[in-house]
């Protein structure tokens, strides 16, 4: 492999330059982190698998016309992705209340929310990645009003087609993280979802044992993780024969 | 008097039944509280000065046609008003970084918004009246997305006069706390501003030096308290002469 030029590395994945301009390369790395940060650790293969997971959502997803940045795999723990203008929001789809939402509202985790909800954090890691209303988003000009409204669109359809999805492999979606992007296209910008969806930025809970298939594994010290993320991919029956 | 039910008794007002159906009494206290609920105290003469101050603010408000509670004032400590299903939210407008606002987005305190900023929070002592997005409001059911419309068009309405009422008395309107109620008419719900306008839920700058005129001299032991509200009350023409 040639060296290519680094352009970012994050917290669980490092960005190079790719082989064409307007490509970049995401590398999955093995690293968690949770707490902002204040927590740190390995699972040990969880880059392979969330390479293979991700590469798995977006390439359905794109079956149902929802536009992302994937472009191909480019071996274990590489994809090749189409380099977007991050929207610097995090969007959150949540069906059953837990994590913060739980805390903050005094909603018991488990609780089945009335319908679908989107919440919006601003993405920045020394802040903590503080929720924001959408009037906020406007206002700093972090995205405009009506790219917010396509983004909420796109993600509860995606919420939607994933619900479906894990529902085939007896998981239940909680909630889960979304991140897009712009690509521009003669002056005007287009939306891309971004990113990756995988365990570590999904709650994926068993729909018989209510067991977490999820990075929640790690926040909460249960032990696990690496087996929790693998079962994940074995159920969408992306590990290779014999290696279950 | 005549002894009078009370209906609840707040963290700065007590509500009495009210002469007629549909009608509570505002009692005006001299107590104060902040960081919910967890510093509390008294500003003497506080209760008084609130309530005309906020029946200043509402007469006038009432010019521009901005539908509201307050009928008219009983005596030094309370108001009259109409009875209203309160919207569990508190809508704070913003013109200026400050508070939670600046801590949570690591702005400067005093950094001048890029506009007019709303931010909604959900009305709970338990909870701390935690921040919340507008999908929140809909999804739990504590206003519809078309009262929040018409709620926040009002707000930035009201923010706009205000802004121009604290103008003329060389004050900074920085942001304030709203609250709306609904009143039934025919089956329909009327949206009208409740609550009180007064220096505890306003953060009022002196235009030339910067000094708080408002709840924050209490929050940050700054001292001065009662010299503050009664200073904007004074800039507003509201104290009896010889009372300086
Ligand atoms: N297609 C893309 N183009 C450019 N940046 C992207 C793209 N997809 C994701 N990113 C960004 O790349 C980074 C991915 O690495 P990650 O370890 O998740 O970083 P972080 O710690 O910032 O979340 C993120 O900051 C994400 O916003
Ligand atoms: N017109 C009204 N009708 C009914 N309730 C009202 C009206 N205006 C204000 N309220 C409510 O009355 C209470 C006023 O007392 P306050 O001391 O401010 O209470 P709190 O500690 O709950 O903020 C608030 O809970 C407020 O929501
Ligand atoms: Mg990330
Ligand atoms: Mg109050």
């Amino acid at each position: 492999m040639t060296r290519r030029r680094q352009i970012y590395e994050g917290k669980a994945k490092i960005l190079y330059e790719g082989p064409e301009p307007g490509t970049i390369i995401q590398y999955f790395k093995d690293d968690a982190t949770a707490f902002n940060n204040q927590k740190k650790g390995t699972i040990n293969g969880k880059g392979v698998l969330n390479n293979r997971i991700s590469e798995h959502i977006y390439t359905r997803l794109g079956h149902i016309g929802i536009p992302h940045h994937f472009i191909r795999r480019l071996n274990m723990r590489e994809q090749l992705v189409r380099q977007v203008e991050i929207v610097p929001i995090e969007v959150i789809i949540r069906n059953v209340a837990a994590g913060t939402l739980a805390k903050r509202l005094g909603l018991e985790e488990g609780t089945p929310l009335p319908r679908a909800l989107v919440e919006y954090c601003y993405k920045d890691d020394a802040l903590g990645d503080p929720l924001v209303g959408e009037d906020h988003i406007e206002c700093f000009g972090w995205a405009s009003n009506e790219e917010m409204r396509d983004i909420t669109e796109m993600a509860f359809r995606i919420n939607d087609f994933m619900c479906g999805l894990f529902s085939a492999i007896n998981i239940r979606l909680v909630d889960f993280k979304l991140e897009f992007g712009r690509v521009w296209e003669n002056e005007y910008p287009r939306l891309l979802l971004a990113d990756e969806i995988s365990p570590d930025g999904c709650r994926l809970w068993d729909m018989e044992s209510d067991e977490k298939l999820d990075k929640d594994r790690f926040r909460r010290d249960l032990g696990g993780e690496v087996e929790a993320y693998q079962e994940v991919a074995r159920r969408f029956g992306l590990l290779p024969e014999g290696a279950e």
